[in-house]
């Protein structure tokens, strides 16, 4: 599990930092990578990496502002040149589904794959096997939602050297402990799962807001998360401009990370105001208030250690 | 007068080749660019160049397929954070109205410069001080036109020398003698203007199909161009492919540059099965019909010289 982060600036693209997207890779977990926002150049920038379009099967828009969607139909198309058949499912707010189906259409565009789009409203929108995804709406110019994913808490591991004791061989038995309260076996020994199972292991939970005021009511959604990803549009001493944009500083930012109780934020939406040479004085003055803080760069890669 | 290629490729775009787009800069005559296409990321490939995006007054869209039109909503509003303001025309088939304002809204966006969209026929679609566009519907899947820019003559120099030998010193009077066919000095001499100044300079012609099958019946439309942009998706080997997705060839091109009587043929829009080390097969091909054959890179600017 892995953040991958595409884009990274505000508004318009720079030659440091193109309009918003970042990857979450869950080749190992289920193999496929969702996509949060889809800013105009996402699929060049995805050229630049190792993901493969075929791979994306989800695509989580927080809100519908054009550095957050305009490559989307691009990215769409793309991927029927790629061998991509597998469904792919669009989540956003009311108005996604427009924006897409009037573009492929208008172009002419026959995509190779199943298209679903989902319009969100706030609550669990997906329920999958290993993951639980919350939307939540963020306080900003239009509707913007934040997604908090949320992986399934694993089972323990088989004690393997606890069955080896009590004499139980390696087979299909092993299995049906593990699917099983409890089992009597051939001999009549009854087996409790509890006793032979270690503990089971904590999900990661990963947090990205759209572009927002930070607001602490944004606490509870984010508690807890093990990365969070924030906007920092603007920097300390720019905290009005933030509030008249409906934007957030990178203190502001730290402040819901301490509060929330997360492990680690990082930042991300940058002004195209702020240089290269801004980058230390955005992350100390952030890491002041909340010291396990990062500053996204483009093509940034943050790796999300499983829980031990 | 330059033309500088944005974006190269046919379809998808690649590391070598963006998604087409080209830029006629008319700098030195109507101090404005003209934009031909815009495939996604053309305003991220307008950052590498000298080009001000504000400085774009006029798009043309050859035809509706995403790879020629998914960079237009980005570069419209980004135009906007760049002190655009003045009012900018977007020519295209039928269609183009409809994507452009369904983009604009659904994303909230507020130009801050009058956009006018003008859906076009074939025939005449602009006639200004220096310049007329005329159209003209080519061979593609969907509908796809060219456009011939016609650069209109300019009036021969004031033969200065003459003037000072029959005693007229510089003053307001020379103008005088450039706007009017014949004129009466205070002192009751009369001026004819076809005396007074040089031959006209014949304006240039630069003529830029859309994706198209290459058609014998273009060559009145491409006549004695100085300039022809035709694509070449395929090789000569492909031809049957090229007919089938309603394409061309790099050496039909050069056919239809040879038999237009054209003085130069740009290539572009090029597949991307086809690499760096194909450019000179590419080429040498199209030169072996025709041979003032160039070929189109990204960010390649071809200089178009006035007549003497």
């Amino acid at each position: 599990m892995e953040l991958i982060f595409l884009g990274t600036g505000a508004g318009v693209p720079s030659k440091e930092r193109n309009v918003s997207s970042v990857a979450l890779t869950l080749l190992q977990e289920i193999n496929n990578i969702w996509l949060f926002d889809c800013g105009e150049a996402t699929q060049h920038q995805i050229l630049r990496t190792s993901i493969k379009p075929r791979k994306i099967n989800k695509i989580f828009i927080t809100h519908l502002h054009g550095d957050h969607i305009y490559g989307l139909p691009g990215l769409l198309s793309s991927r029927s040149f790629q061998a991509g058949d597998e469904l792919l499912t669009v989540y956003g707010p009311k108005g996604i589904e427009e924006f897409i189906l009037t573009s492929l259409q208008i172009s002419g565009t026959h995509l190779t794959y199943p298209l679903n789009i989902v319009e969100v409203t706030e609550g669990e929108i997906l329920n999958e096997d290993k993951f639980t995804v919350y939307a939540k709406q963020l306080d900003h110019a239009i509707q913007s939602f934040g997604y908090r994913v949320v992986e399934k808490d694993k089972p323990g591991e088989l004690l393997v050297h606890k069955l080896k004791e009590i004499g139980i061989k390696p087979g299909p038995i092993y299995r049906e402990i593990k699917e099983n309260e409890m089992i009597i076996t051939n001999d009549g020994i009854q087996l409790y799962q509890k006793d032979l199972i270690g503990p089971s292991k904590k999900g990661r939970v990963i947090t990205i807001l759209g572009d927002t005021r930070m607001q602490k009511d944004h606490i509870p959604f984010v508690k807890n998360s093990d990365v969070l990803i924030h906007e920092a549009t603007f920097m300390h001493d720019k905290v009005d401009l933030a509030r008249d944009y409906y934007h957030s500083t990178n203190t502001q930012a730290a402040t819901l990370a301490a509060e929330g109780g997360v492990k680690q934020l990082i930042l991300t939406h940058i002004s195209s105001r702020y240089q290269q040479e801004d980058d230390l004085s955005i992350l100390s003055e952030a890491r002041e208030v909340f010291q396990a803080t990062y500053l996204a760069k483009d093509f940034f890669e943050f790796k999300i250690d499983n829980h031990n």
